[in-house]
C-alpha cells in the first residue's frame, strides 16, 4: 500500500456524468489499497469562458486579479468530484491548492511552485479521506492565490507526488499514452509502453501536446515515474521514468510536430558583441518567447539571424525588429508565418550520424524543402512549410520503421 | 474624509453591463474623497446555479464542500468588479473573505462571523485601492473556507463596517429603501426615509425581504447606520440607524408580511414540566426552525400548543410530531400549511393599546379570521389565511394611515 497521485484534465470532468465516471476510477484504485491524491483541472472550457468574461469586462485584466478568477474552476470542479466520491459512500475532501499546502512564487499567470507542505493532505489521507486537490495553482508568500500557466495541473500532480513521496504519479487524459506519432496524422502510429524523461521531454518541446514540458522535468529531477493514460477507457498507457532500458535503446522513439511556427530573419547583422543581446532582450522583456535562434556563419563581419516564435506573437515581435534593426544598422528584415516543424526523438543520435541522413534524405525524397536545422543530443528538428509538416511526419514514421515497433 | 463600505446584491452584478455600472457607481464615491470598501454578493444566480450542479452529482452534498464550492461565486464576481474598476482608470484589489480577514465559526453553510482582522484592508485602502471583498464567506480556525448563509453578504458588509470604524455601511439592492408596505401589493406604500434598527428588525424577521435581520442586529450593536438604497437609480435610500428621533416617534411605520406560514397544534397535552421540550428540542436536532409558538391556558391540567414553521420543513415536522405525541400522550394534531402573516411595525405600540384594536377591527372589517395572534414590544402580528394575507395588508395600510407620511 502506498500514495497514488492521479490526476485528471478538463475534458474527463466536462460535466456532472464524467466527474460521476472520475469518481469511480479513484474508488478502484482507494479499493485496492491505495492511498489517493486526486488533481483535477477546471471543467472543460471554464478556464476560457472565464477569461472571457473578464475581456468583456477589460481587454488588459490585471495578472494578480486574473488569477484569482480562474483559480475558482479548479475549486468547482474539486468540490464537485469530492461529492461524487461521498455519493459512492466513500470519505473525500476536496482542498484548494492553498488549503493543500502548495507555495509558489509571484509570477501571476505563470507561477512556479516552490514548495510542497504535505501535513495537511497526509492527516486527511491517514483518517481514510480520498484528497482531492485543486490543480493549477497555489499560494504566494503574500497569501496571494497565484496559477501555474499551462499544463498548471500536471505541474501540480507531479510536484504533490514528489512532496508525498508517492508510489507514482498518473496523469489521466483523453489519450491512451504517448505515441510514435499524433495519430491522428500517422493512423499506423504505435503508443509507447515507456518512454524515458529526456526523450519525453523534447516531444513535449516539440510540439506533442499531451503533457507541458515543466511537470516532465519536475519528474526527471526528482526520479517520480508518471503513467499517461486514458480517462475514458481502461488502458494500460505509457509510462515515463527513468529507468536503465531507455539509455541503451539507441533508437528512434518518435517523431514530433507543431504546426504553429513564425519565422524571422535579420539579414545584414554587424557581427560584434552585443548584438544578439540587442535582439533578444527587447523580445524576453515583452514577454516573446524565441523557439530555435540560428546565426549563419559570418562573411566580412557581417551576419544573418534567423529566429521562430509562435505565430501569435508575430505582431508584437516585428514591432520590436522593426527599431531594433535599425538601432543595429542590420540590412533588412523579413518574416513568414506560415511554417511548421518536425522532430525525430530518440536516445543516441548524437553517436549514430545515420539518423540525421536518413531524416534529410527522407524529406528530399518528398520534395520537402528544409528552412533551418536544428538538434539537441536526442532530437533532430527540421522548420519546413506548415503545409508539409503532416506529409513530413508520415514519412518519417515510416522511414524510422515507428509502425513495426 | 473616511472609510464606506457598500454593498452590492447579486442582481446588481448579474452580468458584466451591471458590473460596469457598479463600477462606475462605486468610482463616483471614491472620487468624493471616500476611502472605499465595496462587498459583492455573486453574480445573478450563480448560487443556485453551483447549488443545482451539486445536487445533480449528491443530493445531499458535505456542507463543508458545498461551502468551498459556493464561495467561488463571490470570488467571480469580486475580481470582474476589480478589473471593470481598473478598465476605469483606478487603483483597485480584489480579496477573498480570508484574504480580507474575516474568520467564522466552522458551522458550514450558516457560519456567524467571529472576527474581523483589517490590516489587509487598511493597508490597501492606504496604497490608494478600492478594495472589493468577496462577500458571504470567511476562514474557520481550520483554514477552510466557510459560508455565512442566507443575507450573508449584507453580514459581510456591516461587519467589515465596524471593523473598519467606517463613516457607514450602504447596502445596494433592487429596492429603492425600506417601504410602509410591500409596494408591489400596496401601490401607494411610501418609502421610509429613515428607520430605527429595533422596527428594521422587526420588518426583517415579520417577512420583510430587503435585509437579513443577523445584519441589522449587528448594526445595532455596534451602532452602525445602515443606508439601504437602489444599485440603479440615484435616490436617497433609507437609513437605519438609532438617532434619538426614533424612539420618540411612537406610530406605525410599517406593515410586514409573509406568505409561507405552516402551523401544527397538538391539542390535549399534559401540562406539566418537560412536555415543552420534548417537543420542540427534537424539531431543533431536525433544523426544523419554528417560529411563533402559542400555549392555551391550561383547564384541568391538559392545554393545547400551537407552532409555526415555513411550509418546506412541515414534512419533517409532522414525522417528529407524529412519535411525539404518542410519547407524551397527546391527544391529537391538525396542520394548516395554507397561512401567511400580518404584522404592524412601530416604535410605542405596547403603550399605546388603541393600536392592536384598531388592527383587530380592520381584519374584522374585512372579515378576515384572525387564528393566532403574538406581540413583541414593538410589533403586533396575526395569522390568518395565505389567501387573505394581500387584502389585510392593504386594508392595515390605510387604517394606520401609512399613505399620508
Amino acid at each position: 500500500m502506498g500514495i497514488v497521485v492521479q490526476k485528471y484534465g478538463g475534458s474527463s470532468v466536462a460535466d456532472t456524468e464524467k466527474i460521476r465516471n472520475v469518481a469511480r476510477r479513484i474508488a478502484r484504485t482507494f479499493k485496492k489499497g491505495n492511498q489517493v491524491v486526486a488533481v483535477v483541472s477546471a471543467m472543460g472550457d471554464t478556464t476560457d469562458d472565464l477569461i472571457a468574461l473578464a475581456k468583456q469586462i477589460n481587454a488588459k485584466p490585471e495578472p494578480r486579479e486574473m488569477d484569482l478568477l480562474l483559480s475558482t474552476g479548479e475549486i468547482v470542479s474539486s468540490t464537485l468530484l469530492a461529492m461524487a466520491l461521498h455519493a459512492l459512500g466513500h470519505d473525500s475532501i476536496a482542498l484548494s491548492g492553498a488549503q493543500a499546502g502548495i507555495s509558489t512564487d509571484s509570477s501571476f499567470s505563470r507561477a512556479r511552485i516552490t514548495g510542497i507542505e504535505p501535513r495537511r493532505i497526509v492527516k486527511e489521507l491517514d483518517r481514510g479521506n480520498i484528497v482531492i486537490v485543486a490543480g493549477f495553482q497555489g499560494l504566494t508568500k503574500e497569501s496571494e492565490i497565484a496559477t501555474l500557466g499551462r499544463g498548471g495541473s500536471d505541474t501540480t500532480a507531479v510536484a504533490l507526488a514528489i512532496g508525498l513521496k508517492a508510489q507514482r504519479c498518473e496523469i489521466y487524459t483523453d489519450v491512451e499514452g504517448i505515441y510514435t506519432a499524433d495519430p491522428r496524422i500517422v493512423p499506423e502510429a504505435r503508443k509507447l509502453d515507456e518512454i524515458g524523461y529526456e526523450e519525453m521531454l523534447e516531444m513535449a518541446t516539440s510540439g506533442a501536446r499531451v503533457m507541458h514540458h515543466r511537470s516532465v522535468e519536475l519528474g526527471q529531477v526528482y526520479d517520480m515515474p508518471i503513467l499517461v493514460a486514458s480517462s475514458m477507457v481502461d488502458k494500460p498507457g505509457t509510462i515515463i521514468h527513468g529507468g536503465e532500458k531507455m539509455e541503451n535503446r539507441n533508437k528512434v522513439s518518435g517523431i514530433a510536430h507543431d504546426m504553429d511556427v513564425a519565422k524571422i530573419t535579420v539579414t545584414g547583422v554587424p557581427d560584434r558583441p552585443g548584438v544578439a543581446a540587442a535582439i533578444f532582450m527587447p523580445l524576453a522583456k515583452a514577454g516573446v518567447s524565441v523557439d530555435t535562434i540560428v546565426q549563419n556563419a559570418s562573411a566580412n563581419n557581417i551576419t544573418d539571424l534567423t529566429f521562430t516564435i509562435i505565430r501569435n506573437d508575430m505582431p508584437a515581435a516585428m514591432e520590436i525588429i522593426r527599431s531594433v534593426a535599425k538601432e543595429i544598422g542590420a540590412k533588412e528584415y523579413t518574416s513568414d508565418s506560415k511554417l511548421g516543424k518536425v522532430s525525430i526523438i530518440g536516445t543516441g543520435m548524437q553517436n549514430t550520424p545515420g539518423y540525421a541522413a536518413k531524416m534529410f534524405q527522407t524529406l528530399f525524397e518528398h520534395n520537402i524543402n528544409i528552412q533551418l536545422i536544428t538538434t539537441s543530443e536526442i532530437r533532430i528538428t527540421c522548420i519546413i512549410a506548415e503545409d508539409r509538416v503532416k506529409d513530413a511526419v508520415k514519412a518519417l514514421h515510416k522511414a524510422f520503421e515507428l509502425d513495426k515497433g
